[in-house]
């Protein structure tokens, strides 16, 4: 029992290598599962397993058993009717976004909506269209199919017309070819359960990624609010060229058109702004946008703005569905990257808005478990030509707020979509594209917003911030979807950076206890003599290890593999001069002459220099030299200062092959100096992968590793005392002379007062 | 001073908090260098750091007016002209991995020698044509100039040979583009000093890349030694058609160039296997392709082997140089992305070589200025038709052990090759193109022995093991350039794996002293009462964060979320019954009727659902709530065992914006149910950091951070023993009282059990 005595930490204990402690405390067997028990595991069979899977899969078979018609449904039947109108809206406008025509979008936001009823596990995302969505998809339709009309504007109406009929009907085809590739690629992820991808997403590069994607809304939007005609805008660096044609073009701008946006956009920022600010007092935001169709589509008929002041209109819907259609392969090879892009961007917002309800409301959802969802639903919308979908957020908002409680909301809203597919779309016709660009814009402001982000994160941290700014050039000059894979890629390389460069730094004791801290922090700080201690904050890898190497040797103030061939060096010459007799051992120490001061260093040939590096050797010399006394001039070996080192490995999380090398080497260098190297508050695991690595040898020993700073610093100061009271007693073999070289004297014998222990 | 007590560990002080501690030891202000302070020490300017930058642009002005002429000059002589010989035949046989006439390997193996004698800091290593380099620009060769005669074989052999002519003429015009533009790209990385991204090239992969590339190599010599016609190979999954095209050739081989190709091969392999085993005893190794060449060339001619079997020969060599070209800035576009991938294997490959050199003989070398040494080189010879160079080892291995000393010898290896390029090349005409690729193969046997790499990783480290198979096939799949791209991606990818499912433990004291481990892991655990200790041993950040919560809710055994629902949830329900008085406060307890158990849950809408996040709010109660009591059954809150939490952090090396935000939700949610959390052993300038990112307010306390483990489990137990001393002596608030419940009893009113400790 560990009892508090007052205020204070007191411990009397042995001090413990691991080797000791674990001699102590008998350490337990546990058996570690191995790559094969988890794959034997995973591909068990049993039929309560199927059972669940089988169940998962289908999450409709849980929950509509147990809904409470009495107490859910009027809400959802509320929250549906909402929901669907919006989803209308955003269908529509969010079509333009991929270049096709307005009614297809409400394809896009029916087909999904009813698969997701079936498979999804969030009650309360409302599935359908989703702006960055049907801008991914759009840039992918217009490099396909890039507008032939940005350099024919000058031919005859007629063939224009008729040109664009087929066009809209390529960009149809390739947009659901998109989709269904998005789809497939949304299944097979979610059936090989690597939904978990999405964690590579982090809140500041989803935050850089969607401001970038509210900018490339912005400006694909100022042609239908200006009504100008501009190149497609997809391949890196095209949002520039959209930008100066637009400018170039700015006086054949359609005022009509420019106003009417101009107002509704006033009109549905005010109203949203209204809706956030008296959130708590209104029963139910403002359907806004509703309110403006309404009307807009009102003027737009009585006025006949189409004739009168030239507008594009909504134009001739098709009523009904149309027959499915097969998807190109051809498209499929052509877009790959993009839909593996459209399908993670999909599912990563789809599932972040999923997460946040679930939170909230408390009920657990799948993430594979959704991208069979999305992936179905995709590919069912692709093949009825619709596009991509995921959530919207604000719609999501809408379906939540209004009262949704279950996807039967979901479905209600889907029907509306469905009625206005089949029967009431001919009301929209005299709408103004404008007024659905309008609309689209509206729900940017909370994504433009986010540039405020940069300072926050800058203040925060500084690789987040970096981050977002680069997610959001690269989104913004290299288009969404490389754009997204470049910045993904970075934002991986950041782990790298942030442990790159570790701030290594050496440790001494503060307050003379057990407590060890950077040397430079406090001011009434102790280092134990000789005993170096020096702590690398990071995981040690390739990337790092000789940054790793560089601090220490820094910290230390020498390089040890330097000192250990100075001294055999120094140790050739002794052995060479002993030969030569200029060298004389006494009982007294080193007797040497004038001669051997002249002695030159001869050159070393290859392989002596590999000799150079193997462990210092005297076991033939008759006598021990102790490489720190005063050594005569022509040896000329530094002194080392320190007699441990002590490196702390608690913040070391793994380590790999290249650093297990260098960190040997590293080792190595320091026991043949004779300086004792520690390694403390290493993870046990790291010691089974070192010595999985052949980590040790006669040099290096599984002995090294010490359980805190302060028991390898007690054990350092402990050996010392025990080699000094080892060697004290007998006095004899201590030598220590005074050193003057006696520069007047030629050739006559010198003694040495090399300090050495003799062998005799 | 630290005095060791025998073998005892023992340490009295007070417990500290970080606070605590910080109060007692004064921690020094120390100026952290800003970004800008970086900025401004990196740009400003003196005259001796101009100076000092210019002399490290021009090495050889500091080593060669220290040139030891009497010691050096002679085996510099030696070395020179061996590494001259080998030199000359690589750059042939090298010739023919990069599709170009052999001819201009010699150009290859001149001018960057020359070049590098200037501007190079490495002593040792050889410059010049390098294999896997070679193939690099093959790649691109065969990509952009494909051999047209595999289609037309049968055409007639006058035509065939014009088109040669023009052919080669492309292919060393690409060629020499691709190697300038590598060229400017190392010269920028050199000059921008950017020359550190090699460490990202790991030992893995660079063993999995070279064993790759010899691939390549043997795939594409096949072609030279069975004298077959086959297509190009470059692009992803060509490998796969070229030896396809081979075996669908295979009755075509000429038996001639086989057949000395295989006893070439079997004599070169032999030698060198004797020139390894006897490396001590032979002064130099024997220079076994110089015997080869020059017998199979004299064989060849004497035998007339050209025309009697129809062996392919090296053919009319260009005596002299030729003039320079200027590189095509329409090749540059085309093969951007290739150059990098030369400029960085280029680079990587002889700077690992030449710190292998210094080191063993101890002198820096600078891998800015080594960039900047290549990239001239690389211009220079691209500019003279040559192609990338780089070091081979094996040249350089020659270069070193036949005594070479500075880069003079380089220089006279040089010469060596001019003397063929301008007097005696025509002599090696009559030698046969298998030859060559004979002796290309026999340098292959060391980067083919890697694939026992394999086997030692595996047991070393999964991760480094998947590192060098993923390369490998990468590189052999995708090609060379965009398989090296692939694998560093992927390699770095690993550094996220590695971390991202971090194995964290649960920690209990060991031996009832100061020592905490795995739970697991030892049998003589104590685990303090209501104490948790919860070990993360990784940085946190927005890949692992979730994976940290998950794991840290299953140790704890609840969700704390659901709990302060629950709890707040109950909280509503006492409210409503105290106002309805279906619950009475006496100084006894609670009094709650039978209809109190009735009383159903009503639903809670979506405003009232955010308020049960919020902490617990008792204050309006006239009395105080124990939780963890025994509760009415209609009060259904779960019990807490746990009053406080401790995180050990000491191995968190950073955090990341989502990863505090993250972090404070988890810790909030626990506040708020009244678990105390501490954090322990975390860096002080990751506590700086969460000061920045606002982690601190009224809930979470910047009083949390103890220095050990130790410390805040003596705090806990300190804490709860003051609370239960606190309490104890009144006595009358506690109140326990025996919980049953009447089944029989109707309507009746029970008298509650539920120990509250009332606020008269």
């Amino acid at each position: 029992m560990i009892e508090p005595f007052g205020n204070q930490y007191i411990v009397a204990r042995p001090v413990y290598s691991k080797k000791g402690f674990e001699e102590e405390h008998e350490k337990k067997y546990r058996y570690h599962k191995t790559f094969l028990d988890n794959l034997r595991e995973c591909c068990s069979c049993s039929s309560r397993k199927a059972k669940k899977i089988a169940l998962s899969f289908l999450p409709i078979a849980s929950w509509l058993p147990a809904y409470q018609i009495k107490k859910w449904l009027l809400s959802d039947i509320v929250s549906g009717i909402s929901t669907g109108l919006v989803a209308v809206l955003q269908g529509l406008a969010f079509a333009l976004l991929v270049t096709v025509p307005a009614g297809y979008g409400l394809y896009a936001a029916f087909f999904p909506c009813i698969i997701y009823f079936f498979f999804g596990t969030s009650r309360h995302i409302s599935v359908g269209p989703f702006p960055v969505l049907s801008m991914m998809v759009g840039a992918v339709v217009t490099r396909l199919v890039p507008d032939p009309s940005v350099n024919a504007t000058e031919s005859s109406g007629t063939s224009v017309s008729t040109n664009a009929t087929l066009l809209d009907q390529e960009r149809v085809m390739v947009a659901a070819s998109v989709t269904v590739l998005s789809g497939i690629i949304q299944l097979l992820l979610g059936v090989l359960r690597i939904g978990f991808v999405v964690i590579y997403l982090s809140d500041s590069l989803i935050s850089g990624f969607t401001t970038a994607a509210a900018i490339h809304v912005l400006v694909s939007q100022l042609k239908f609010m200006l009504q100008l005609t501009v190149p497609a805008h997809t391949d890196p660096f095209s949002i520039f060229k959209v930008l100066v044609s637009i400018f170039s073009q700015i006086r054949d701008t359609n005022i009509a058109d420019l106003v009417t946006s101009l107002i509704i956009l006033v009109i549905v920022f005010v109203v949203k702004e209204v809706n956030q600010r008296f959130k708590a007092k209104l029963p139910v935001p403002i359907p806004i946008e509703l309110f403006v169709t309404v009307i807009a589509t009102g003027v737009s008929y009585g006025c006949d703005f189409k004739n009168r002041f030239g507008v594009a209109v909504v134009g001739k819907m098709q009523s009904g569905f149309q027959p499915p259609l097969t998807p190109s392969v051809d498209i499929f090879q052509k877009t790959i990257g993009d839909s593996f892009a459209i399908a993670i961007v999909g599912f990563a917002v789809a599932f972040s808005v999923a997460s946040v309800y679930s939170l909230k409301y408390d009920y657990p959802i799948d993430g594979n478990q959704e991208l069979i969802a999305f992936g179905l639903g995709n590919i069912c919308g692709g093949a009825f030509r619709g596009f991509a979908s995921s959530t919207a957020l604000s719609r999501s908002g809408v379906q939540e707020s209004t009262g949704g409680k279950t996807q039967i909301a979901g479905l209600l809203s889907a029907i509306i979509v469905l009625i206005v597919i089949v029967a009431i779309g001919f009301l929209l016709e005299p709408l103004q594209k404008s007024v659905l660009a309008a609309l689209a814009l509206g729900n940017l402001k909370g994504m433009l917003m986010q540039f405020a982000e940069i300072g926050r994160l800058w203040k925060k941290d500084k690789y987040d911030c970096l981050i977002w700014v680069v997610t959001f050039l690269c989104a913004i000059v290299l288009g969404l979807g490389l754009g997204l894979a470049a910045s993904v890629a970075f934002q991986l390389l950041t782990i790298v950076f942030r442990t790159q460069f570790p701030k290594c730094s050496t440790l001494a004791n503060v307050g003379r206890s057990n407590i060890y801290k950077n040397r430079k922090d406090f001011s009434d700080m102790y280092e134990p003599e000789g005993v170096k201690i020096f702590r690398c904050p990071s995981p040690l890898y390739f990337a790092n290890i000789g940054f790793f190497k560089q601090k220490l040797i820094s910290a230390i103030g020498f390089n040890p593999l330097r000192i250990l061939r100075k001294r055999n060096k120094a140790l050739k010459k002794i052995r060479r001069l002993l030969k030569k007799k200029q060298i004389q051992v006494t009982p007294k120490g080193l007797i040497y002459t004038a001669d051997a001061i002249k002695d030159s260093d001869d050159e070393l040939d290859n392989n002596q220099i590999e000799e150079l590096d193997q462990p210092v050797n005297t076991k033939d010399l008759p006598f021990q030299i102790d490489w720190n006394s005063d050594l005569p001039p022509f040896l000329m070996v530094p002194k080392v200062h320190i007699h441990s080192l002590i490196l702390d490995f608690s913040a070391v999380s793994f380590l790999d092959v290249s650093s297990v090398r260098s960190l040997k080497t590293i080792l190595q260098e320091f026991v043949r100096i004779q300086v004792d190297v520690y390694i403390v508050g290493i993870d046990d695991e790291l010691v089974e992968q070192l010595a999985r690595c052949q980590f040790f040898d006669a040099e290096v020993k599984d002995s090294i590793f010490f359980l805190t700073i302060h028991d390898a610093v007690l054990h350092c100061l402990m050996k010392k005392d025990y080699n000094i009271s080892k060697f004290n007693p007998t006095q004899e073999k201590e030598m220590a002379y005074d050193f003057t070289i006696n520069t007047n004297g030629g050739l006559r014998n010198r003694e040495c007062q090399v300090p050495v222990e003799t062998r005799f």
